[in-house]
């Protein structure tokens, strides 16, 4: 696929208004056979644009039709056929779904190399892969799928709706909700890190606590999500987490939170609802993060966050106090040199006002 | 599990005391049925503190049975009983380890699906899970447990008593101490990142070196530690690797040192005893970091650091200098400011100088 | 393997220099019979120097024959044999080769536990590893050797002569060239993390594109590459990707660059070529790092960074302003005292100078 995927026929700019519920400035009756992101498309392509920032790329795009929304001021006279309509990303992911609806061939049934142990309950329309291997005990809901190589540790239970990529590891006693999708690679339920240590040597403190992952969860790949030491380790309803995050034991993740790749968040730490957590960031131990809260990229939190704040920088303070720091640290070098001189001269006046003072008082 | 975990069967605090060594103050009789941390406890649960900064949980929590030190200031007639005894959390491990002393159902025996190689010598009641791999000549010592999916590359040793979880990857000529447990999707004995650069093309060196593990190690999941182009990449006895880190060729770690979550060190850099990489800590290459140094969160660590330093901050610095830096830094936007303004006064106040100078000159 | 490694016969200086090209300079008739990094050598080694940094190790090193550049200062009379060849690195991994080419016994033929599917083309020579999954339409070329455990979803196309380690999670629709060598518990093609947010839920955006790896890259153990969410994520020809590096949906990175452990690159972000990402960089989304540019450690660029460039910190600047900023900043808390002392010595200066000027104004 370079450039733009072919769609499986062609299409009007009025069909894709039914789809996304939108409506049509320009010809309604232009076709497109494409479908691509703003900066590749080429000519009888339809693409989407969400971001007010690159606006100018309604004038260069060579897409035939553009899906954006109201708010944004289309140039006219340019040939080409808009479509408005609320939300444009959710509308291409629409558009995009109803074109490849069955992209990928997911496995059907139980693989016979499947290794199903005691007492599981499979429920309807299960597709289990090669070579997966489920301890007993394990529930798994109406028509999950469950890719090759993958391990699902005894009592845990799991869902309906669920697609759990190849070579997960999925420890024991650990639930999963409905719809939740888990990336290749990712561990679910290894032991917190927890020791006591006495005379310099470290003892285990056994983790004997779990992890609850709730509906409509997504986790990316190389995840790590530690159980809990007593108790559960909860990550919420809706929310998403990147590739390559850390959540440490009885952590507790509130709902539709985002945590971007390579994030870490220390044991016992809440994170409230609809929280932001970028890049790299990292959140230490025994805090809270409040509801709505975004941390930005790199940003090192070391103390409990109010609700709708954000904040950055290592350690992360408030963004506006960061970002005065961040403009003015570059003159510090100038700065330094800047007081040494003044040091000097104030030096001289006070040496001329003594000497001047000393000649008067003779 | 919700809350506490409840208990086989009612215990007495007396008993309790018994377990952990410990010395009862309030009433010996009285019986506790669950287990909890201290914030989630309720009456009838037995909970620990061991750390002086939540000393006000112990007026506060809800547990009827508080495993504490004798250093701690117990509040007087709150209807509690304190057992008292010199490090608190590993007096709980014990006491979570008697309550739930096989907690899990490790795989037993040799699984028919595990492919094991031509002279492979197993110890006596080793559990290899299904579908593990064990390429030719490796030795694994008794009671070691290995569970599905992990890979065993050829030549590789392991010693007893070790438990390493499902989809575990270990490579060729890799040597393993007894007593370590390694959780899922850790890579060991992956090749070195090293290459020799002619005209801007990387040609690999390649790594024959290999990785020792020693006795009562363990590693979090997703690990990946690398082996040496030569010689050995060590990990010390005793040392606590949590999930994510990344450690490099040639990299040697003493005994009992704490590698947190994210944490990076860099090729051929030496470790001492007793030392803490905190999380998303970085360590360049071919340095040291002294026995029983701490490196804090997010640092990075570019020069060699001596025993027993407490190093913040990236670039890190001794701890108190970073602190000093962090705490001033937040003026520098108004103290620019005030510079400026500084030096406008003093020019006024030389300009003045200068013309009464030339006045009185006159 | 202790201090160095056991040559299987003993090799003459004038033997080496022929296998790397080089010149003798001292006795061409020495004999060696180990092979060992430049610390550890012991008398009877042969090692090598590249590095002009640690040029003294030339005179304390143990080894009997070093390869090393004819840039260097050699030392006179101290007994020991030199090999100047012009890369000594490429030298010492030609030397390394020459005396240990098959020293990993890799997999042969096709495992009778390996699942191949549907319409699956294998080259002539490939070697597939136990319990390794191919699903249907795959095309696999000359020679390629596929580790155990490994799993290549359907309609992936891997190139011939390369190397996949245990425990490979490769999905569906990729294109890996020829000579790719990728480590144990890496992940290429998991979706790319993107959603379309409506009243605080956060919708999926289907992600139907691909990941396209060229010739000759390595990619190290527990690294994450997502798919595109059309279009191709790139990395190109001869780039060397380390260990647990998170690389989003839609990067393009050049040819040759060097992206080290921990590094994330954001979606849409494009890396020229020859470019060096430093360990736990990170690299926002939608900028572009120009050809040849090196972004240090820990480095946040948040801004495109054009050809030939080298930044550093976070924010990442233009070195030279990050070192004059680390250089100054341990000054900052001084500074800042010196600043007060001076507003005060500039006070006590105008009222002295204003009350002088009352005195003469009487």
């Amino acid at each position: 696929m370079v450039g733009s995927e072919v769609l499986p026929r062609q299409i009007k700019a009025e069909e894709i208004a039914e789809i996304v519920s939108g409506k049509v400035i320009g010809d309604p009756e232009v076709t497109v056979t494409g479908i691509s992101g703003i900066k590749e498309a080429t000519k009888g392509d339809v693409t989407f644009l969400a971001n007010q920032k690159y606006i100018q790329l309604l004038e260069s795009t060579q897409a035939s039709v553009i899906i954006t929304s109201p708010d944004m001021n289309i140039p006219q006279g340019i040939g080409k056929t808009f479509i408005l309509t609320d939300n444009p990303s959710l509308a291409f992911a629409r558009l995009v779904e109803y074109w490849f609806p069955q992209e990928v061939d997911h496995p059907k049934g139980v693989h016979p190399t499947a290794i199903i142990g005691k007492d599981v309950v499979l429920g309807k329309n299960v597709a289990i892969g090669a070579y997966v291997i489920i301890e007993k005990g394990v529930e798994i809901g109406d028509n999950t799928i469950i890719y090759a190589g993958t391990y699902i540790g005894h009592d845990t239970r799991i869902g309906s709706d669920c697609l759990i990529y190849p070579n997960v590891s999925i420890r024991e006693r650990i639930s999963i909700g409905n719809r939740v999708i888990i990336h290749s690679g990712t561990v679910i339920g290894s032991d917190g890190f927890g020791f006591a240590t006495v005379k310099g040597v470290h003892h285990r403190i056994p983790q004997i606590g779990t992890v609850v992952i709730e509906d409509d969860v997504e986790i990316g790949a190389n995840v790590t999500i530690d159980r809990a030491r007593f108790d559960k380790t909860i990550i919420g309803r809706g929310t998403k987490i990147d590739n390559l995050v850390q959540i440490a034991h009885n952590v507790v993740i509130g709902e539709n939170s985002i945590i971007v790749a390579q994030a870490g968040i220390s044991g016992s730490t809440i994170i409230g609802k609809g929280v932001i957590l970028a890049g790299q960031a990292g959140v230490v131990g025994h805090i809270s993060i409040g509801d709505g809260s975004i941390v930005g990229a790199q940003s090192g939190v070391t103390k409990s966050v109010p609700p709708g704040t954000v904040v950055l920088g290592s350690p992360a303070r408030p963004i506006s106090i960061t970002k005065r720091i961040i403009a003015s640290i570059p003159s510090l070098p100038d700065m330094k040199k800047t007081v040494e001189r003044l040091i000097r001269r104030v030096q001289e006046l006070e040496e001329k006002l003594s000497s001047e003072g000393k000649k008067r008082g003779k």
